[in-house]
């Protein structure tokens, strides 16, 4: 009997790598010679770097870079197994979590800090990065990126402008001849489940700014910005990111990736179960157990739980889900090979004494449905 | 497929009955044609009367009879399908909630509803009696019953007594000159889960008064009492209550059936299974769902998910117990055929949100714990 225990994290409360040890033992409780695989993932949000350096035997790298207010902020990248390899989180440099909510302001804040941690993983010898940009506090279509690696943005005067969404208006001029080389021998992979385009009333500005900050009045200049600043992208590539599908997402650094970078943008959660080996340990299978700390309709857009069952799916194995809470809609996750989901809860209890238990409680969940599965086995 | 239903009341929020329906609304969800059975039981507690009487489409009595406190109660039995098999409940007359916290004083408490019950039903034709006494709020050695009945307790000036534990003290003749006749005539199936003796440091005063509003030295008079009534009925009778096994239930009713009626104890849930005929409906069962409100390491003593586990272990046929909370030591159970426990609870919550949403709860959990069960079926 091979159990495969591919979770996410629980947010707030536990790691992807914590929850698959609860797991773990409660499939142990059951059945002390199963064979259990622990393969922690994330869907390319908080915790990818960190499940994927595990998986790998990578390592962590820790670095002081600009954060999104241009002061600085202690943020960190993975070096995978196979050394050639970079993880960035971009929320690590460039998170709306370390902006406090009063200081919101997508006119100010910057992407320069995920510019360095590039330059610094390049510096280190990485050729191959997966970068996750989900979580930015940013609007401003990338330039502090492209800025933090030598692209000289100027204004009228020929003057290097400033940082952040409020200055990209003032560009006139893209200048690479800086622009470091080592980009395009280099690959990208962008793990976003964004599909907004960079302008628009589906764009960045209206679909995301206001949550960074952005009042009604900056959503308007943001997107005519952002536009600014596509049409002279377009005339100095040839990109045009105005209507690309991802171009909008992390506040139009999506779009400074697909212009300026050999990147391609997949769904996170497949990135993930990519470098993690996924397939090859569900080949064999009996079953697999994932979960996530709320599951609900949402899920189906490629969270971890749906990207492990259409893994699992293809091989005939069922999957087991198990969550902190449940919520409205999970009728349509059965279609993509999630057998059932459970709740980890085992009684009326709050939030904050449901975090502080998760553990027992998901070793506990995880018993019981191994043997509600096992069930059907010994039956005459 | 079949699946058997066979859930207790999840007490203070649905009825067996109301339960069963749910956990079958979320069984044919997953598969409409599944045959399903509902099989509403309960313990001898609580719900006893309902469950029957539905199981065996018969009727309930609706009959007013003296309380425990010596004032009028609206009180009911049940008369099963048979049409001469009546089920009383002890508590519907004599219960612990019929009497207010500040009142309870089981001095005063008297039985003697029970018995009117008991007189009703006779003149009803009834001659099988099953008899649930859990819940009383008298410690009155049964005197009060046999009150109703017409058994004559004398004092030492050959006046009758009066009502209530305090009384017992006082009697000094049992005269059955006038008792029942009709009672030797039938049989009583005693439904209790207790094996107190009637008096001593285990017996009914001292394990159970406190509860029923005696104070220490209440205790003490109580236990002495009982003593001396026990004293009267062995010399009456030939029968030794004192450390007799089940005496000491319901305040000493327990006994006063041993020694005065064609008696026999038997454990609640096991009366209750073989009424409901659960054993058949197991016989070509695929799956047993049952369930309770609270389910921990006392679910062992004979309630209600236990009994049908035991059922169901004789036939191979796996049991999925669904409860509202699972407290400790549920581990104990395994071994008596239960092969996984779920909560209902999908998320953080309040015990009354849980309450309120028991219905849906309990359907959303059936559903998956079915789909977990069914999941080795497809696979390869």
């Amino acid at each position: 009997m091979k159990v495969v225990i591919a979770p996410d994290s629980f947010k707030g409360s536990l790691s992807a790598f914590d929850v698959a040890t609860a797991v773990e033992s409660g499939i142990k409780k059951v059945l002390p010679e199963a064979t259990t695989v622990l393969v922690p993932v994330a869907d390319g949000g908080e915790g990818t770097m960190e499940s994927l350096v595990a998986a790998t035997k990578g390592r962590k790298v820790e670095v002081t870079v600009t954060g999104p207010l241009h002061t600085p902020v202690e943020a960190a990248y993975g070096i995978l197994g196979d050394q050639v390899t970079c993880v960035i989180e971009m929320a690590s440099a460039s998170g709306l979590y370390l902006v406090p909510a009063e200081k919101r302001n997508p006119l100010i804040t910057t992407t320069y800090g995920t510019g360095e941690l590039i330059k610094q993983a390049l510096d280190d010898g990485c050729r191959r990065f997966i970068l996750g940009i989900g979580g930015s506090a940013t609007n401003d279509g990338g330039i502090g990126m492209l800025q933090a690696l030598g692209m000289k943005l100027l204004d009228s005067e020929g003057n290097p402008v400033g940082f952040g969404g409020g200055v990209l208006e003032q560009i006139v001029t893209i200048d690479d001849s800086e622009f470091d080389s080592r980009i395009l021998e280099a690959e990208f992979l962008i793990a976003s489940d964004v599909q907004n385009p960079f302008v628009g009333p589906h764009g960045a500005s209206h679909v995301f700014g206001p949550q960074k900050g952005a009042t009604p009045e900056m959503v308007e200049r943001l997107d005519r910005s952002l536009g600014l600043w596509a049409d002279l992208v377009e005339a100095k590539t040839g990109i045009r990111l105005h209507d690309m599908a991802g171009a909008g997402a992390a506040g139009g650094l999506g779009g400074a990736f697909q212009a300026f970078f050999p990147a391609r943008m997949r769904r996170g959660i497949d990135i993930v179960i990519e470098y993690t080996e996924l397939g090859k340990h569900l080949d064999d299978a009996d079953l697999v157990i994932t979960g996530e700390g709320q599951i609900d309709f949402q899920t189906a857009s490629g969270k971890t739980p749906m990207g492990v069952a259409q893994e699992a799916q293809l091989r005939g194995v069922p999957v087991f889900v198990l969550a902190g809470s449940i919520g409205r809609g999970i009728d349509t996750l059965y279609q993509f090979g999630i057998h059932s989901i459970h709740s980890i809860i085992n009684a009326p209890m709050s939030l904050e004494d449901a975090m502080k238990r998760a553990p027992e409680l998901l070793e506990q969940a995880a018993e019981q449905v191994f043997r509600t599965y096992l069930a059907r086995a010994h039956q005459k």
